[in-house]
C-alpha cells in the first residue's frame, strides 16, 4: 500500500561499478519481475525475484527522486511517475523506454484504473490531476485542482478506488476529490469533499478498496472517507496522530501504509514518537502501541499480515524492525546499512527486498529465518516495485 | 480460494465449432492470462482477460473431470492436476504441453509451495501426497497417507500454508497432516492431527494463510486448525453445518471457499439448505444467514470483498446470485445458462468469468453493472484459473 517514497536530499553520484546487465528481451513470464528505482541516475533496474538478480537497466527517465510507479494489468509495462512531471512508460520485458511525456512541471505519484485503461498523475505544478490513455499516453482529461475558495494547489495521495475512480487530496485547500471515470474518460464526474482538515500530505486506500485515508500535516488526526458510502462524508479519526502534539522533533513526516490483514488491524507510524500505532479498522480507533527503535517512516505488512516491517527516520535509518502481529512485539532488529528507503515483499511473502541507498545495494531477506539471502548492486536505490502490484487493489 | 471443481456426470462431446485459435507464442506479459479447462476434451484453453478472447488450446492432458491447477510464480507455467493421476506442466505463453507424468492412479488437486520450487499432488490411489520439483517434475518426496490405525486412504484438501508447508486431510481416517518442506525436500517433517472428525471431504486455507478448515462429510461441523499455533490442535466449529441435520435432500456437497475480506466475514454454503452462512472469522461463529435461490455450491468473494457470487446445485445450476456483503442481501440474480460450474474474478475484481458447461461457453460479466460483456466459445468448460493466483496465498 506504500505509494510514495520519502523525501531525501539528492545523493552524490559516486563512481560505482555499473550494475546493468542485459538479460531482458526473451520470452518469459512477467509474474516474478520487478523494478528498482536508481534515483540518482534517472534509471530503473529490472529484477528477477525468482533468481534474485538484476536483468537490465532502463535509463533516461529524468528526475526520479520521490518517484513511484504502477504496472499495466498484464505486468509488462510500468508507468513511472517522476518528480519533474515526467510520465514514462517502460517495457519491463524488453527493458526499453517505450515513451516519455513531460506532463507537468512538478508531480508526485499516480495510479492506474481498475481496468488498466487509464493512468492518472498527481501534479503539484500546475496543481491537478491529468489522466492518460495507458496504451498511448495521450492525455484524455485534465482536472485542475481549483478549490472551493478559487485557489489552485497541489494534489497528493492519488489512488484508484475499484469500481469508483481516482481519489486524491488537495494539499493547500484541504479537500478530497473523487473523479469517476465513466465510459467517456474525457468527462470525469467529480465529487468534492471540502474542509476535511488542514494540509493533507499523503493518502492511501485500504487493501479492500473501501476506505480512503488522508494524513494531515496541519493538525492532529487523519481524514477518512468511506468510498462505499460517499453520502456519509469525511470523518476525522486518530486525533492526536498528527503533528500538533509530538514530544520529539519530527525528522520526517511518516507515510501512511502497512495495513495488516491479520484480523482487522492497521499499523500506523506515529508522528514524532518511537511508536507504531495499532488501529482497529472497524472502529478506526487506536487499540494499542508498539514501542520501536526510532521514529518510524514506513510500516509495511507482509502479504499474509503476520509481520509488519518498519524502517526509520534519519539518523536511525540504518535499521529495520519486524513486529509480530499476533503478539504486537518487535521480534527482530536488522541493520541493513545506511539509508534504508523502502521494503517490498515478494507476492506471497517469503522474501523482503530492502533498498539501502547509501551502500548502493538491494538486500533480500528470508522473512521466516531473517537470513540475508542476497545483495544486488544498485546505484542509490529507492523504491522497489514488483509486478504483482498490477493485480492488487489501490494502485 | 476455490480449490476444487464440482463432481459432475461426464458430458457428451457434441459436434461444436473448434474454439482453438493460435495466438500463443509471442512476447507478452503473463499477468492477464488464464486457463479454462475443457473437461470433455482433456484440453485447456489459454485466455487473455484484457481483450477477453481465447488465444490457443493445449490438448493431451488426460481426464480433466474435477481438474484444478496452480501457476508458477512467474505466471508462465501451469501445473494441471488431472483426475487420472496425471500431472501436466503447461507453458501458458507458448501454448504447449511441456511435460506430463502419470504420478498416481487417481488424484484430486494439488498445490505449489510459497517459493514456487515444489508442486504437491493429493492422491486417492495410492492414498498420499507426492511432491515434485516444479522445474523438472522429478518426484522428490512420496508421503503415503497411512493413518494412526495403520490404514491407508484418500488425501483431500491439499493447500500450501505460507512459511509452513503443505497441509491436507486424510478422508477415510479423519486426520489433518502438515508436511513441512525444509531445505531438503526429500525429507518432509510431518505433524499429524488425529481424530479431527469423520470423513473430511474438502479443505481450504484462509486468504491470510492462518487457518486451515476441513469440512466433514460424516458429521456436523468443520475442523479448524490454527496454522500459526499448531500446539493448540484442531478444534470444531460450525456445529450444525454438516450433513447430519439437513432438512432437504443434498444434491451435491458444497465446497469450502468464498471467504470475504470485507471486515472479517466468511460466507459458507449451507449443506442441504437454500442459505449461505455468514461466519465471523475471529470467533468462528455463525453470525447470520442469507437466503438464496437454491442449494449453494460455491461462494466466491470478489477480490475487494464487497460482493459474494453464488452458484447452485442441479437442477438450479443455471443461476448465479450476487450477495452484497455490507447489507448481506441478494442484489442480483443472473441466468447464465445450463450448468454453471465455476466463477473466477479478474484480479482487481472488475469482471467475473463464468463457465457454463452445457451451453459450451464462458461468459464475462461487469461486476458493477452486471452487464454481460462477452461470451467465449469453450467445449464443456469447467474450471477457470487466472495467473494472478500465482501471487496469492493458499494455492
Amino acid at each position: 500500500m506504500v505509494k510514495f517514497l520519502p523525501f531525501a536530499v539528492a545523493a552524490l553520484i559516486a563512481a560505482l561499478p555499473v550494475s546493468a546487465v542485459a538479460e531482458c528481451g526473451g520470452l518469459r513470464g512477467t509474474g516474478d519481475l520487478g523494478l528498482v528505482i536508481e534515483r540518482a541516475d534517472g534509471a530503473v533496474q529490472v529484477v528477477d525475484t525468482t533468481r534474485r538478480r538484476a536483468l537490465c537497466t532502463v535509463t533516461g527517465l529524468g528526475d526520479l527522486s520521490h518517484a513511484s510507479l504502477v504496472f499495466s494489468r498484464d505486468g509488462r509495462f510500468a508507468y513511472v511517475f517522476g518528480r519533474d512531471g515526467g510520465l514514462s512508460k517502460v517495457d519491463v520485458l524488453t527493458g526499453t523506454l517505450v515513451k516519455r511525456v513531460t506532463q507537468a512541471g512538478n508531480a508526485i505519484g499516480g495510479a492506474i484504473s481498475q481496468d488498466g485503461r487509464l493512468v492518472a498523475v498527481s501534479n503539484y505544478e500546475p496543481g491537478g490531476v491529468r489522466v492518460f490513455d495507458a496504451a498511448t499516453l495521450e492525455m484524455l482529461a485534465d482536472i485542475p485542482a481549483i478549490a472551493a475558495d478559487g485557489s489552485r494547489g497541489k494534489v497528493v495521495g492519488l489512488v484508484d478506488a475499484p469500481g469508483l475512480g481516482f481519489v486524491y487530496a488537495l494539499y493547500d485547500a484541504g479537500e478530497i476529490w473523487v473523479a469517476e471515470m465513466g465510459k467517456d474518460a474525457t468527462a470525469p464526474k467529480l465529487t468534492k469533499f471540502t474542509g476535511i482538515g488542514r494540509l493533507p500530505y499523503d493518502g492511501m486506500v485500504t487493501p479492500d478498496g473501501r476506505y480512503y485515508a488522508a494524513a494531515l500535516f496541519g493538525e492532529d488526526g487523519v481524514a477518512l472517507l468511506d468510498l462505499w458510502n460517499l453520502d456519509k462524508g469525511v470523518r476525522r479519526i486518530l486525533d492526536g496522530y498528527g503533528k500538533g502534539e509530538q514530544p520529539l522533533p519530527v525528522y520526517k513526516m511518516p507515510h501512511l501504509g502497512g495495513w495488516s490483514t491479520a484480523g482487522r488491524l492497521a499499523f500506523v507510524p506515529a508522528v514524532g514518537r518511537h511508536e507504531v500505532l495499532v488501529v482497529d479498522q472497524k472502529t478506526w480507533e487506536e487499540v494499542g502501541r508498539v514501542a520501536v527503535y526510532a521514529q518510524p517512516v514506513f510500516t509495511t505488512a507482509r502479504p499474509d499480515g503476520r509481520q509488519v516491517w518498519v524502517n526509520f527516520a534519519h539518523p536511525h535509518n540504518d535499521t529495520v524492525q519486524v513486529i509480530d502481529v499476533p503478539t504486537r512485539t518487535v521480534v527482530q532488529t536488522l541493520k541493513p546499512g545506511p539509508a534504508v528507503l523502502h521494503i517490498e515483499f515478494s507476492p506471497r511473502g517469503e522474501h523482503a527486498w530492502v533498498s539501502v541507498r547509501d551502500s548502493d545495494e538491494v538486500q533480500v531477506y528470508d522473512t521466516r529465518s531473517f537470513d540475508k539471502l542476497a545483495s544486488l548492486p544498485a546505484r542509490k536505490p529507492s523504491g522497489i516495485f514488483f509486478t504483482a502490484r498490477a493485480n492488487r487493489v489501490g494502485y
